[in-house]
């Protein structure tokens, strides 16, 4: 295994301090743990969190910012962060109006998640509300979940979320606001090359020279089908024919389009699949109103990407184009 | 060879189609030339233009915008664009006050935009200047340059042009600047695995299992050494110490600091070099003002990155901050 790593066991600290140290004007961290909240000042506003195992970076610690995340919890690579994160985030970044978790659905997640609430409510903490995202129309159960898996859909909620938070909306309107994204968002992803974690040192899976695993999970869980290589034309077109299909999608729907990048491809793919996907859809009179291409929820080093649909609304158009200020940017 | 591609021919046309289609309102692009130019209307500006083969994406179709490049030249994966192409896109955007060409140190990149100022300059076209940028300390000559490569340097030289270009500064003022920022920006990467080009199918150079190549050129070029893989402390150690001692930087400077992924390394490894540099840098008295960590300047498929400092002065730090619009982002 070759990374840019030291021990496996800092993996996650030292990317985080590294955060630290390239934004220290706008997120604060608690090293022991692995919180990463906003350090501007902001008010009479509900907090918004996610958290997650690691390993699937900018998702969620790089999206803590103005317009989007207020705090992220990390746990360990591909591992749920501790209760006891989640309710010192809770405490941290609540301004009195409540907050929401943002969860995307695994077990383990959605465990801890819940524990936090019972331990905060149980010591009078701030009010939280949980919405579960499961935009992942590979497959209906998996090793990680019961239910369909939460992907890159999930950076869509908070996006919204995150800019419908910083106009005010209470804590009811949040959730009911997220369940409704959650219902209009689908993803399907495939990976070419399998990740590796630090702490194993060799690939998750086994994937032949040849073969492709099409929806494939977050952490190399299986998906629907292990097939031979295709080209882009054919493997994007199945992906984006199995999101359409799933809500479904119809003639004359506008929408969101994400090509996410999985971590190990380059951006160059990327733009690649994301033409093909624009054919598609105009093919299908639906219509792309915007298109978000780059690594938004990865899998380490995983290559290959998925593919994100949202079925969009003036709301949603609205604060999808909102500004943010969060860590992950060019410039 | 698994990648997101249908021909291997049709790579680079298919990338930027797929630029157009999901960045209709601020680009064009001209696909038998490979020309991809700013829509929006600007008037009373110098013009600048980059270009050089593709495969080093975002670099530099992805820059084209309000503060950064008016137009980029795309060449075949790994080869210069044609005289042809520079010369009409210089056309393209010229308003009046010149064009002024950014160009890597390539023998084939300087070549082709010599060639092109010929042309223009007897056909009437545009006044031209042309800056080449040589930024990577690891060899003094190369197998694709005389002199030193050009590599993620360009991106602050790009950034601060741009911005300063915004500002009405004169084709003189600009390549002054330019030059000036080169003469300031000094970066050394190395890759851990080699990148595999569309055309080829297999990796540019051997690279055994344990080892890494220490000041890796762009396209895979031999750097200063091969030799075993170290862990992350030791090998941005070697980096930015080499790029420390070449200008060199001295206590009390104030940098930017860029930590550049060759296109295949996720940005959790990205941010634990961050941080890691963040120290070194500290240990040397020399103080970051602002950070970039992210995949600025790559090598397809490459895993490695590059570490880049600029000595930074009051007006780099303003154009450096100033707003950029261009189609890579998250959102």
């Amino acid at each position: 295994m070759k990374k840019i790593i030291n021990k496996p066991e800092d993996v996650v600290n030292e990317m985080l301090k590294g955060l630290k140290c390239s934004r220290p004007d706008s997120i604060e961290w608690i090293p022991e743990k692995r919180i990463v909240y906003r350090k501007d000042p902001y008010i009479n506003k509900v907090g918004i969190i996610s958290g997650s195992g690691s390993g699937h970076e900018p998702d969620q610690a790089f999206y803590v910012g103005r317009g989007m995340l207020d705090a992220a919890c990390a746990g360990p690579v591909f591992a749920a962060p501790t209760l006891d994160a989640i309710a010192m985030a809770a405490r941290l970044i609540d301004r009195g109006r409540g907050v929401l978790f943002l969860v995307k659905n695994y077990t383990g997640d959605r465990a801890n998640f819940e524990m936090a609430t019972d331990m905060l409510q149980f010591d009078g903490g701030p009010t939280v509300s949980t919405v579960i995202i499961n935009d992942d129309v590979a497959v209906k159960d998996s090793t990680f979940t019961a239910g369909r898996r939460g992907v890159a859909g999930a950076i869509f909620v908070y996006k919204i979320i995150g800019a419908k938070s910083e106009e005010g909306a209470t804590l009811d309107q949040l959730k009911k606001l997220a369940e409704e994204v959650n219902d209009n968002v689908r993803t399907m992803g495939f990976a070419m090359k399998p990740c590796t974690t630090p702490d194993k040192g060799s690939p998750t899976f086994d994937l032949g020279e040849d073969e492709i695993e099409v929806g494939v999970g977050l952490h190399g869980e299986p998906g629907r089908q292990r097939t031979s290589y295709k080209r882009a034309n054919i493997i994007i077109k199945e992906l984006t024919d199995a999101v359409l299909s799933d809500l479904p999608f119809v003639t004359g729907d506008e929408v969101a389009l994400m090509i996410n990048g999985l971590g190990g491809t380059p951006i160059s793919e990327l733009y690649i699949a994301a033409g093909i996907a624009h054919d598609i859809l105009q093919s299908s009179n639906i219509k792309v109103h915007s298109t978000y291409v780059n690594n938004y929820c990865t899998s380490l080093d995983m290559e290959g990407c998925s593919v994100t649909l949202l079925r969009l609304n003036e709301e949603y158009k609205r604060l999808l184009s909102a500004p943010v200020d969060i860590p992950i940017k060019y410039f």
